[in-house]
């Protein structure tokens, strides 16, 4: 009855690093979230505790804060590319790395009407991501963003659907949508201006969602990553996780009051969860990108 | 040996109301998080578990929900005066009532430019709060902000603290200072232009947060709460709570490498706290305002 | 006009400290998080970022874990006892000190039914909890739990509450009664055997919500307070926070099901919040116990 | 250029059913987070807008309640596959489910030693989870647990790691070893005692945890996976995920003390992060088990 050791992977996860450019009197920073995994031949420390082939997780933090002091981390995917190629091409039995990073955004505090020069104001909750996956010769590059939370005051409508014995839900031509964003978009390859492409899917995505007449979240969701294809030659896939946050319009006729969709209550739980991908008929075949 | 029922309160926490003004083709949002509690004669309910002058937590909710629909909703120191005026006008047991109200930002989606009539995006975590509290015929109010995240990556200095057996701590006359902004203040009276006073309180601690070079956390919680009591003669008092959301300058000598405050690992866990309070000499008793 | 600085304190906050006590192969473990709070003389450092009298809060950090190895830590109530007067005794500006002080319990796993001498597992969400407060010669001791969460699946009624023009909520006879307890509670004296009087206020609290038969969640604060205040002469005040976590029966009628209290939604928010004082008659004034 | 939808599924997340089983005096409570997910021919909602074949995530929610009326919600697993496969043998185009749904403990409340018949206490933040997964004929199941948090102050080492020039962590033969497991275990059949399952595998897991020395937490990790494989025949492959809480000895050199692993900094990020596969060579493929 033979046991095995299947995938597995390990490193350090959140590493908060901050950097400051101090190149010149307007400083410039970086506040990311780091997180690292190694793959490779590993059943040494598995099977047996040997640990010869494990650089050991504190390394990988070590390298992180070093790595962001020899040369500007640049974008993130750029920084992700540097680690990931630097722990599989130091130990042989490292054949695969995986890098995580967040990005926290940072605004300058106006003064004045002026942008003040090094003190500056957390712009909101959402991050900027990727996901660097390296195994051997080959990289891959997942991009993307978090928690962008946003909200049509009309424009939804959710009719149609079918009714079973279970089904008490209204149809409706008119509701609040909302939705917490999660985007993640897959690159043909590693020649990109990943600034640009960034603020491009993002401004893509925002304004799909906005102006977009919505029958359904799924449409939504299609619409949004089928106009990042559409438009960005550099991406072939989109993966989309949108809660639908529902806005339940309170039922006032008991106060003898009418409520045309102006008064609602903001639920937590349960929520609709709506995920889907779209990509190109031509996209290669992912790999490791999003493993 | 007797026993007695002290100070109680009692209410609905954390009702999530939204409402859209749709009066005009371009909406207009308000994200609210609504506290009620009232406070009186209760102790039948205490003692016999007879519930005679026990307005139902539903009921305030229902009427924080009634309240949005009868007129609109205002500033959120206006909903709260209504709410708190209402409770403890309708039920003769009631004799005080204390609401609190938070507040979500929402930004209008630019579209080709132009921001969007009825699609918005989260402003981010900071939240406007008010806190109203009634006592019979009088009424205050509190209102501030949380969850400002802030950070200069210069012009901090830290030095000239006492060292005892168990001070390992270096001076430093060059550090980040970053910390997650939560205000209070008190307002002298009620005849006040809650929105314009809020944006100024606002931007007054953020210039001062920004302009002054810091030797203390202290001092920049003193000097931010100062700038508001000299500019802003609505206010009486400001009580400020400064959390110091360390930035520690990662040791980069093990690799060779010098670390001139550009590298930093910002830490979860502890952090210093600052809190403390400014106030006019002349600044009328509280009473119950803060409790 | 002049403008002052009120009361202000500023500590370390969230200091976690983890302590194995190795006498014995039978390992025993403390793990706790420490906040501590100065208090005194320290407008030097507000007015003119002179921080001469600022312990800083590095060195205050640094003093939680000496002292947790210069002597067993003992109990939270005798830990913070310890530090709050090392701090007050060794500064003279530093007249006052309040130390809070979480502790997460752990369990020994068992292994082939006996309990390992050096493995543990959590113990759960719920914290022991102590609030030392020292002023001068003077301290207080304030010990409680958080995070105890409870529930009764029948014994709770609710009904005979007045009914205005907004109430809908329906009187009932048997409802889920379940709250998340926060105590704390006020000693007399410092001669106190904590242990035991923590455990026996837990038990008597626990005990007390089990057995009331509730007309209102007031009525069960009022009782556990109440209860502990009979059975424990050394604890003269008690409150008591209590949110009434809603446990909905759900409407199955559309789909022809009765609910006869068989099938709830455990909603998040709002929540009632039922907030309350047992005391004794003879409870001294608690000065700045609570603060 | 042609785009296309790729795979997507949606549903109601986060379902909070809680169950009494009043049949006797003695009562027995179920609380479950359920969430709901349907997988099948779903492009004329995203391409088009037309929900014909959207069975709403609302009457997904209802069915999760009625389903727990109609028939005892039994083991969750049970459940689970009760769900899946209602969805996908109701409607033609929905071809596949997936339920998730966690498991939360309750106690019985002891009163003068005996467990009440109808109050409890949660037991902890600790989950029993499963994932049923159906696609077409075929169901398979993933159980697991989440938040199990456990600790050894010793029996762990940590050396034989490389040292490259950005390693500086000493090597250890002597460290806090702390983890919150998720596990997670696929079954080969259907056919299982679910609950003897679960308890089972959860007990080897912390018996094997507690009793191995470990020489690095991958080495902990395979051997809680081999253990569950060697003793429960019913499970053909183990997935483990063990963040490494670090627990730092504070240097208390500067203050004159040593320190034999007696006090301990507990972080929270970094942390380092194992993750692991334990697997029969015989394991059939999982299939959609795992997504």
């Amino acid at each position: 009855m033979g046991i095995t050791l299947g995938p597995n992977q390990y490193g350090k996860a959140e590493v908060r690093l901050v950097t400051v450019d101090r190149s010149s009197a307007v400083h410039r920073i970086k506040d990311l979230t780091v997180s690292t995994a190694l793959r490779g031949e590993l059943s040494a420390t598995h099977l047996r505790g040997d640990n010869e082939g494990v650089l050991a997780t504190d390394t990988q933090k070590n390298t992180v804060y070093a790595f962001a002091k020899q040369a500007p981390v640049g974008e993130i995917e750029e920084f992700g590319l540097r680690l990931a190629r630097h722990f599989t091409g130091s130990f042989e039995n490292i054949t695969g790395a995986r890098i995580l990073i967040d990005e926290h955004g940072w605004d300058r505090i106006p003064v004045q009407g002026k942008p003040h020069e090094h003190a500056f104001s957390r712009s909101g909750d959402e991050k900027r991501t990727t996901a660097v996956t390296v195994r051997g010769e080959r990289a891959w590059v997942v991009s993307g963003l978090r928690d962008l939370v946003v909200l049509k005051s009309t424009g939804s409508e959710f009719h149609g659907f079918p009714r079973d014995e279970y089904t008490t839900l209204a149809e409706t031509d008119d509701r609040i949508l909302a939705t917490a964003v999660t985007a993640r978009w897959r690159y043909r390859s590693l020649d990109v201006d990943w600034a640009k492409s960034f603020a491009e899917a993002r401004r893509i995505m925002l304004e799909t969602f906005a102006s977009l007449h919505s029958f359904s979240l799924q449409q939504t969701l299609y619409a949004m990553g089928e106009a990042v294809l559409k438009e960005r030659p550099e991406v072939c896939e989109v993966r989309l996780s949108l809660p639908n946050k529902h806005h339940f319009a309170v039922d006032l006729s008991p106060f003898g009051l009418p409520n045309d969709n102006e008064v609602f209550h903001a639920a937590d739980r349960p929520y609709g969860l709506i995920e889907g991908t779209v990509l190109r008929d031509d996209a290669e075949d992912p790999g490791p990108a999003w493993d």
